[in-house]
């Protein structure tokens, strides 16, 4: 068994077009497709490999299972002049969550603010894709969704909450946005299987085993473990990062109808929902937030350069040059990506030629 | 020197007259006087004794030094239907960050939402007071504050935020409300002061020292080392809670044309704001969201029991009967305080007694 991952790049259009082509063959409509598609392929240039086209064939095995719809009737089922619900139908929730987006902008664009919950829907990506998509407008962008559980509260064995993450994004003048997208858990579960993959101990505080006792076995959560809330243990503000993840629960699923903690139903097709679910499918929540419903557009970007601009010039520990402002690392990913390509792991291309000759389509060369 | 803490009991109505007094011999009017002592108080109350009357001096000496402006004219100065700034005057944070929650929830009635940046404040107690005025209305309320600057980003040296609490608080049914009421560094600084009055080591991952490596030396802090963001250091997640600090200095601030990052006025009177001031004050956000905006309020509330009675359930670790869910510590010392009296340790009494020789109000009897 070797340690060592090695990379294959792909064409970002070319990437684009068989992900598009493998959700067509889902029956998604075209436009949904490529929608669905730009949302994974976002992931994948901004570094985000774990949630890119890596869940390609996660997204198809659920669709397998009935537990996707691909032409789902997206509806808003009640509502305020800056408020909604939406039943997302059991629709991809790389297609809800934009479409949910999209209508809290235009109450934010009508009344200052828009704040959309969604019931009803599957995995939506990555929260920055819909944050983002608020900065177009000069808007501050909120993001958040529930996940499959395996996060034990503090002073739990039992996994009740998902990686549960929150994004906002905030748009800046010269500088890039500023775009904080993250877990509500210590580790990502992405990091976790990279340790898996490459067979490494994890530090302490990223998970525990089935007692509760703090593991470094990267196979701890598939013996019965779970991953700790932000913050590892009660001593270092564990009970901090419960309630953020509590926060992304209730905003997503308690408020919109959709299920919570532990009955949230699990993304890995193996594992059906729990029986006498309190709610229907995945929960979101979505915020946009007009910056000039606070002060002039122009005024609040010279104050994020200024902001970032500081922070960026912050005294370092040795050998670091400089802070790493939110965002940042992704922004360059994407300048990076967009030009040299994709670069997918072995296995990931596996998987994906696995999926292409299952659904009957070409799976692109390698650049 | 000895390492006991002795506390002394006093009567809360007492306490409330006695703190009443203090802000109008500052020349707080009557109602706003009220106000701030309540705000105090129910820190106190609810056994966040580092933020309740603990802090009264503080704001005496911030009065002297003309850093408090006692009669504040408070003002909206930009506005859409469902967002505001205001223009705290320099006032107490504990009367100005109720003025504006008070105007989100007019927003929120209206149209489903209400959101407001205050610029121009002081230190607004606990968030927890202001989060949970939005209650009464079947709302959700959330609020958060910038503060002095203590905490360094990840890979810093530098303290450039300050321990930035966020409180959301949801409505239930026959529990109490859900209130989550977190400072985002990995340590409150009212615990590191406990250690430091009792002279024992705080654990690795609170602090660091001036070159930013850890340290356990309570006094860690005043050798010019900072606190540090929740997750402690970058491997367990630190770039997480810099992220949530710097979400609440962003919208506290940078939206409201308060002060943010290092510029943050400093609590303490004797370390004057720093010049060049990239905007007015503290900075507050705070927000309300009709739950029957999304759904009926029952049926939200029917599953926030829900939602507690699975938490409250779930499998523990040993020696742990069940999980705390967020705000039922506090919930459970308000109870208990409100019969037996608010206990105050015996330097704060002090500190009290002397507070009150100097403006000559008589300071209560213990009960």
């Amino acid at each position: 068994m070797t340690n060592e991952i090695s990379y294959l790049t792909f064409d970002v259009e070319k990437l684009t077009q068989f992900t598009i082509a493998i959700f067509e063959q889902m029956g998604v409509p075209a436009k949904d497709a490529a929608l669905a598609a730009d949302v994974l392929i976002k992931a994948d240039l901004r570094g985000i490999d774990s949630h890119g086209v890596a869940r390609l064939s996660g997204y198809v095995r659920l669709w397998q299972k009935g537990r996707i719809n691909p032409t789902p009737n997206i509806r808003i089922v009640h509502e305020t002049p800056t408020t909604a619900t939406i039943d997302g139908d059991a629709g991809l929730g790389l297609v809800v969550a934009p479409f949910a987006m999209q209508g809290a902008m235009e109450k934010a664009e009508k009344y200052g603010s828009g704040w959309v919950a969604v019931k009803n829907s599957n995995h939506f990506g990555i929260a920055g894709y819909h944050s983002m998509m608020a900065l177009q407008k000069d808007m501050i962008g909120l993001s958040m969704t529930n996940a499959s559980p395996l996060v034990a509260p503090t002073f739990s064995t039992e996994r009740m909450l998902g990686t549960n993450p929150i994004c906002y994004a905030f748009p800046a003048g010269k500088y890039p946005p500023v775009v904080m997208d993250m877990a509500t858990s210590s580790a990502a579960n992405g990091k976790l299987e990279i340790a898996q993959r490459k067979d490494i101990e994890v530090p302490e505080g990223w998970i525990q085993d089935e007692y509760g006792n703090s593991t470094t076995d990267p196979n701890g959560l598939k013996k019965g473990g779970s991953l700790l809330p932000l913050g590892s243990d009660r001593e270092h503000g564990s009970h901090k990062g419960f309630c953020l993840s509590s926060i992304v629960d209730i905003l997503s699923s308690v408020l919109s109808g959709g299920s919570y903690g532990p009955w949230v139903p699990p993304f890995v097709s193996f594992l059906d929902p729990l029986p006498d679910q309190p709610g229907e499918g995945i929960g979101h929540f979505l915020g946009a937030l007009r910056v000039d419903g606070f002060r002039p557009a122009d005024e609040f970007k010279q104050h994020m350069d200024n902001w970032v601009s500081r922070f960026k010039s912050a005294q370092t520990v040795e050998g670091q040059d400089a802070v790493i402002i939110p965002g940042e690392p992704e922004t360059a990913a994407e300048l990076e990506r967009n030009k040299s390509g994709i670069p997918l792991i072995s296995v990931v291309v596996d998987d994906l030629k696995c999926l292409a000759a299952k659904m009957a389509i070409t799976f692109p060369e390698t650049k």
